[in-house]
């Protein structure tokens, strides 16, 4: 069975959350939008795509309760740096009539057409790994990252699914530990072989020779190719390019805001200091310790090689600003 | 009071449990050489510097039961990858008449050697150091893995009571957490302004121009310079050299190898996978999730801009092979 982060259902939204795996597979039912809203700050649902699926099903309960304009106000203010989430958001209030079933009806068309997406993305990247890759990366951009399947962990399962013959190296993903929770726990659902490393790791096997591809998803992309994404996706690029690793980007074309011409006017999320201090309730630093708690860094174009989205494989240099030809 | 992690006290040895800091300050009494092997190995103390003491004073309780072989070659085994160790070991194989007081007055001065070396590596590094700088370190370097004021925290800690003007930037450092732990703990006790970052957030504050430099200890230099440090010690010379900021490597002459032509000598500790996987004893990973965990990486002596000792600071390229002149 394919790995889903939710599932309309009995006339509400139901969410695994995320933040009890891989410990406990617990579905939250959501029949309003206030609570999709909480959901998606606090992280029960969390990977760009899946937001935007989320925040599209939340505005179908919000058209239920007839509150439009405040759960758009309210979904739009739950996370600020993945730009799917206000793409969904467009896109639902474009919906015309404005009823609970073509709200509904919307959301499930976002919903099915991410999943096709994925597939689309997973093809298009697993086109640049050779048999035997050991690709290398970050956080979790899988299954449930997105409707299914995933967008960078697409590509890997995409290619597992072509040649069952790869090696992933998950990189833990602090402070979250998407990587060790979710990455490690999707992985071995589907049998591919992999190793999970400290992120700090990730260098000294680079400098060994073990890692052949580095891979990674998207919270927003800019018009010159300049990528938000997890915290220390940064470091990782800059690492493949002193190693001459090839660096890849994978999401869907919703990712990309022409908006913006550099990542510089991206808004990074700040995250409060016990998803850094504290593990499963248990403080390690001491009391009062100050900390810095970024929960995504920019990559700047010019350090990618790929970005890979439902349409095609593109190589750098990037430019988003064109009007798409399709 | 000066932060110390070991004292002779009561014909004993005295270790802080520095697995148990911040939360419980809690020391240990060993009177048996085979109990220092056990506290080295599962890092009740840890710090290239503070393992060597240890080891020194673990044959001066050998010396008392006469078991002067047996203790040498246990506490050699103990960990393989910091050199202080087999310094300390061989310093006390040098003693002559070999008897529990003269072995215990060896110990002493290793400590003792160590503290003054500690001050002298602190004043040659401060001088690099400009009043007002941030900076970035990894690990615990500090009072607690020496015998007190640290190797590149105690150039932090020398260049803070210089000029009262110094930011610091801690990475927690995984998977162990000793930057969280040990620095941050240190760092408050001190007064020291800093913040505490997850290792991964490490390339962004350097991209957005808040680190000035980043000042590192080490486990093993070899002759050319390459250094084996924590995990994660060499992503931040390759991001350093990437932003143009200046990267040292601080630690007592001792922990220069010349007998290694270069890092890839050095052997690795790989450690178990629960220090990657287990928080507190709450295990987060999967069940059976493979884990690669190396303790420590090599930094090539081509990315470090300087090395400092209790003897001079010396800027790259290096060359230990040459008999020094002192």
């Amino acid at each position: 069975m394919p790995i889903r982060p939710l599932r309309w259902e009995d006339d509400a939204l139901w969410l695994l959350d995320q933040r009890l795996l891989p410990a406990q597979e617990r579905w939250l039912r959501f029949d309003a939008w206030p609570g999709v809203v909480a959901a998606i700050r606090d992280m029960v649902v969390r990977g760009a795509p899946a937001i935007g699926i989320a925040a599209a099903y939340g505005m179908a309960l919000a058209a239920r309760a007839g509150e439009r304009n405040e759960a758009s106000r309210g979904l739009a203010a739950s996370r600020p740096t993945a730009v799917n989430l206000f793409w969904a958001l467009d896109r639902m209030a474009r919906v015309t009539p404005w009823t609970a079933g073509s709200a509904l009806a919307e959301a499930r068309a976002i919903e099915e057409e991410d999943r096709a997406m994925n597939r689309a993305i997973g093809r298009n990247g697993a086109d640049l790994l050779k048999p035997g890759s050991r690709v290398l990366t970050i956080c979790n951009t899988g299954g449930l990252a997105t409707s299914e399947h995933g967008t960078a962990l697409g590509v890997v399962r995409t290619a597992w699914e072509r040649d069952r013959d790869l090696f992933v190296i998950a990189c833990e993903t602090r402070p979250r530990l998407q990587g060790m929770r979710l990455t490690a726990w999707e992985l071995m659902r589907d049998g591919i072989p992999f190793r999970l490393v400290p992120d700090s790791a990730a260098a000294s096997l680079m400098r060994a020779g073990t890692v052949d591809f580095v891979i990674a998803g998207a919270d927003r992309i800019a018009a010159n190719g300049d990528t938000a994404n997890k915290i220390g996706t940064y470091a990782l690029a800059v690492l493949a390019r002193h190693h001459g690793i090839p660096f890849a980007i994978a999401a869907p074309t919703s990712t990309i805001d022409p908006s913006l011409e550099t990542g510089d006017a991206i808004p990074i999320e700040h995250r409060g200091e016990e998803e850094v201090t504290t593990f499963d309730g248990v403080r390690l630093a001491p009391e009062g310790c100050p900390v810095l708690n970024p929960a995504f860094d920019v990559t700047p174009g010019s350090l990618i090689d790929w970005i890979v989205t439902e349409r095609e494989t593109m190589p750098a240099p990037f430019d988003f600003r064109k009007p798409s030809p399709v």
